[in-house]
């Protein structure tokens, strides 16, 4: 039976890094990519939304889903009757699969159109994705799923009960072939456009969060948690 | 010579729907589903950064990129050096891609943590891109690209020159396999668990903008434009 814990090597406890692949390193920029785990973990637990990258009939599907990192792993979860959960649940080969996350950080504008640019942190994973059989893992992941959108959350619900975990697929990506991407800081304008009119900065760009809207018809009772005061 | 404006076909101006395909069904919570061209029109032209899947040796990747929409199609620009540009520059076949934007709206927390979802916004749009050689038609792209990140930016900047021209290549996508998927409105809690002590709501995400930062420099009479203030 294989364990998230398993993952936990040596390796990772020191902080190593990722091993750059020909797949990892990026064909331009090579300059903004990153290897070190600390880096990828970092813009992996900054977010929970992923677009998860599956080819189908030979041609590439992009689809938006969440995701959580454990240890050295990504997990995601589905209906067990969608097309990627399905595929990743044949027992060989599995479902090979390329999982990008990305923050917006800023507009960069600059003077020139060209130099116009975006501040960003991103991860691409590459690997093959296996369906998760062991129902221990399995519950530990979608409770990572759910803390994953807000820390603190899974404590704070009911679990899945038997037919919930029935319909509901967890799929696996061990981190290998990984890397980072970062652009950050102000404007690359060309000395020879300094002079030209036209503004010249960094807007920031951030996700932000609203006033927790309670299900209708909740008793008044419940207070609002305080992992979402504090979010 | 192809331009933008000849996709404005009747059938657009009068919004008649994308035609729901094998492809563009999804297999599960269909009634998330939408084909009509303003659904789609205004979650595409509401986000400027996209993830852009295509196949490179057999398996899947997914990269962040930023897009425009004209008309009936979608513009993405990178080096000209760049994976996905080179094979979108092969005259036949094209480049067979997936382009695909999600806006999260909400967090929705349920009493149970089956029930957890997200309240997003997406489009996933299928084709075969292909490399834009006109000039003009390249040109319009990339102003595009510019004024999807801030409208009416590309009129207040250098635009490219011969040399930014050729290090750039541009690719379009045809909208023609197109879905929507949104997900909106409050918690579906199980009826047996709307006592559970558990706070259940939906807690609005939104992106929003800083304080434009100024380069370093930068003639402080060059005002912050209109465009940046209004954000």
């Amino acid at each position: 039976m294989v364990t998230a814990v398993s993952t936990d090597t040596a390796a990772e406890a020191a902080g190593a890094a990722y091993a750059p692949t020909e797949r990892t390193v990026p064909s331009r920029a090579r300059e903004r990519a990153h290897y070190d785990r600390e880096t990828v973990h970092s813009i992996l637990d900054a977010a929970y939304l992923c677009h998860l990258g599956f080819v189908r009939d030979g041609a590439p599907v992009v689809l938006p889903t969440l995701y959580a990192r454990v240890g050295e792993r990504l997990y995601l979860h589905g209906s067990t009757g969608s097309r990627p959960m399905l595929a990743a649940g044949r027992p060989d080969p599995g479902l090979p699969v390329c999982v990008t996350v990305t923050h917006v950080d800023g507009l960069v504008l600059a003077k020139s159109a060209f130099h116009h640019s975006i501040n960003y942190r991103s991860v691409v994973a590459h690997g093959t994705a296996y369906q998760v059989t062991d129902e221990a893992e399995a519950r530990m992941a979608l409770d990572a799923l759910v803390d994953a959108v807000v820390a603190g959350r899974s404590a704070d619900s009911r679990p899945a009960n038997a037919k919930e975990l029935a319909a509901t697929a967890v799929i696996r990506l061990d981190l290998e072939q990984v890397s980072a991407k970062i652009r950050t800081g102000g404007v690359n304008d060309e000395p020879e456009d300094l002079a030209l009119p036209h503004w010249s900065g960094v807007v920031p760009v951030a996700r932000t969060y609203g006033t927790p809207e309670p299900s209708e018809g909740q008793d008044p009772a419940v207070a609002l948690p305080d992992y979402l005061t504090e979010l």
